[in-house]
């Protein structure tokens, strides 16, 4: 069963709308008491739960922790392990940088290099600021030639994202980084004979970064890793003929949203905000995508209070979202941060879908255990986007 | 997984009785209310359930709505998005149509050519009296030749299926149709090599069917649609050496059954006519599929009252059903027909399993979601069969 073939059969166009609200790392486990969403006084949300057909979804497969990249790509209907998002391609998204179908991308480090070993992987970590005065100058050396167009990104501390700009660059390449110190400068090479244009012209930009940086003291070389070409992926429109709409702050969720050819709508950061964007655009779209981010934030610290303040907030601005009137409104999660573990887990993910074409169950709350209970049971969270598209009246029938 | 190997290497022949009662459309969304299956009076599928173990099926995959070919081969245990069906092959069993290994058929249309123009694709909607005098006339024309064997059958108002019997043609064809009106008389073109000469005499038989109407007023070319071949699909005797048996009034549904090898039995248009044939013939198949319309028409129509009626229909013949004591039953549907909708639908069906064998559940009542808090959870509809076969005993343990 090919969901993607099927997509592209059955889908039509239609004036309905589709509102999917992504509480990023809402799930929890719990620990000692209850979990955050357990805690959390919402009424608006455990009022719409009883309007509503519930279940809980795994986002790749029961027991895989997800990465922000694949647990979004379920959840907007692509089979993760088919559309494999390189380190790099997600560094740079995580970066605000713009990536196309003709660049190829690496994760960076500024390194130390001294007698042609490898004497610092970070370059005594050095500061932020020190990072992007490198990069600028870097930046103004390579902008005098043309092919490749190359650019560097800084990042936090040693790390960089760097863009090579140029048709027919491949990312079969292994890393140009020794992995450990006392080692020497490591050169990428080709991993298929189409890629060995690609290596060399790295191997040089490496080269002539090191001529560049020779008479700094720690940051006088770089090391790259985890390159990445602009995966090939169909957009929504492509394949669900969709309009869609992304509504998120955060780099990394922005990128991930116009990767599968979403248009990003400016917002501020609160979720105030997110329901100003939304009020002002829903004429404009069809397909609303918005991502809370706090939830996430504050499973990673560990932060249990933090985590129910974010769900309350998001919770007070639900009847606003109501007042749309969607045809189909999804409340759920992309993966788990279970504040125990300060880190994205496998726990599956409470699911709600409100639609007049809903069979409401009997869930009558929206935490992870209730929603389990409904209608929809656990499933697949590839599954949601079919889900949404019928109940959407999106999808012509399969077979006569 | 490869449920269809499975099939073949573990299923084993036994003297043991599945009955598997299709209700179709059965399953509804409680628009402002209770669904038909919640405010029918079913005091014995009540009862059975509560000695049964159930859950719910998806037909294909969440969210999709099958038309009732790929809804039956999923509950026959056949892949629906392998086992394609083409428009042309239901629409021939529709009609009654019996369809061979060498036959191609397709939809057709009777139309008016004007001036080298189609100016109407539908004749003016000619009655089907007028239909069936010119699929005579045409089918006494061409029953002079031989090669191929052509024959039409009318069906209602313009429309009729054509079948051409002979050894390799093939249904890589494009559509004889321009699709818009005021456009010229469109052939056939082969999608493929091996489809030429196909192509070749579906286009002769039309100017040939175009001379003949020659005369008429409305109705003198033909549009063809939807070229499809019977579909290579192994029987129910090769995947699961049964002896099948279908007991269904409807010619699509007889159609689809002698698709996969069943054996069709006569029988009346009432649930005791069911009884009486399953009675009459229980001796002489180990597999019998009942098959009842009502719930699917009356949903189809919206009639809430109808489809409740339909299904107390089938709940009284349920103790002359288990009388007969086969080793399984199962109850459940193809796919849902909500009346708020009034077509089918994506949501799962209701699907519960008697055997000495089942883990009976605590599921007291046969509805939508009681079935879904059962022990088989919710599930596709692919997995009835093995499930089926593996509480009558014919199904040997993989591996060892």
């Amino acid at each position: 069963m090919n969901w993607e073939n099927l997509a592209r059969e059955l889908s039509i166009k239609t004036p309905s709308k589709i509102v999917l609200v992504v509480l990023d790392g809402l799930g929890d486990i719990p620990h000692q008491g209850q979990t955050a969403l357990e805690k959390a006084r919402t009424p608006h949300l455990d009022k719409l739960a009883k309007r509503c057909v519930c279940g809980a979804t795994d986002p790749i497969l029961m027991g895989i922790t997800p990465g922000s990249g694949p647990a979004h790509l379920s959840l907007f209907g692509y089979d993760p392990t088919t559309y494999l998002l390189g380190r790099g391609i997600l560094e740079a998204l995580g970066l605000g940088v713009e990536v196309g179908p003709e660049d190829l991308v690496a994760r960076g480090n500024f390194a130390t290099l001294r007698d042609g070993l490898i004497v610092d992987r970070r370059a005594g970590r050095i500061p932020t600021e020190e990072n992007q005065r490198l990069c600028q100058i870097l930046n103004q050396a390579l902008s005098k030639q043309t092919k490749p167009r190359i650019t560097l990104y800084p990042g936090k501390e040693h790390r960089f994202v760097v863009k090579f700009s140029f048709p027919g660059l491949s990312d079969a390449l292994t890393d140009a980084d020794p992995q450990k110190e006392n080692k020497s400068l490591t050169k990428t090479k080709a991993l298929r004979a189409e890629a060995e244009e690609t290596a060399r012209m790295v191997n040089r930009f490496i080269e002539q970064v090191t001529n560049l940086l020779q008479s700094e003291d720690k940051a006088n070389t770089i090391l790259l890793r985890g390159f990445a070409r602009y995966p090939n992926i169909p957009t929504m429109q492509d394949l669900y003929r969709l309009n869609p709409a992304a509504i998120a702050h955060y780099p990394m969720y922005k990128g991930l949203a116009r990767l599968v050819g979403m248009t990003v709508l400016e917002v501020g950061p609160e979720p105030a905000d997110v329901v100003f964007t939304l009020t002002k655009n829903f004429d404009h779209f069809d397909f609303f995508y918005l991502h809370f981010k706090k939830t996430d934030s504050a499973g990673e610290d560990g932060q249990l209070e933090s985590k129910i303040k974010a769900i309350e907030e998001v919770d007070a601005i639900l009847p606003s979202i109501l007042s749309l009137n969607p045809e189909v409104l999804v409340i759920t999660s992309d993966h788990s941060t279970p504040c125990y573990l300060k880190s994205h887990s496998w726990h599956p993910n409470p699911f709600l879908l409100h639609a007049a074409t809903a069979r409401v169950d009997t869930v009558d709350k929206f935490t992870e255990l209730a929603c389990q209970t409904g209608h929809l049971g656990r499933f697949p969270a590839l599954r949601a986007m079919p889900l949404m598209l019928a109940h959407a009246g999106k999808l012509k029938k399969f077979g006569a």
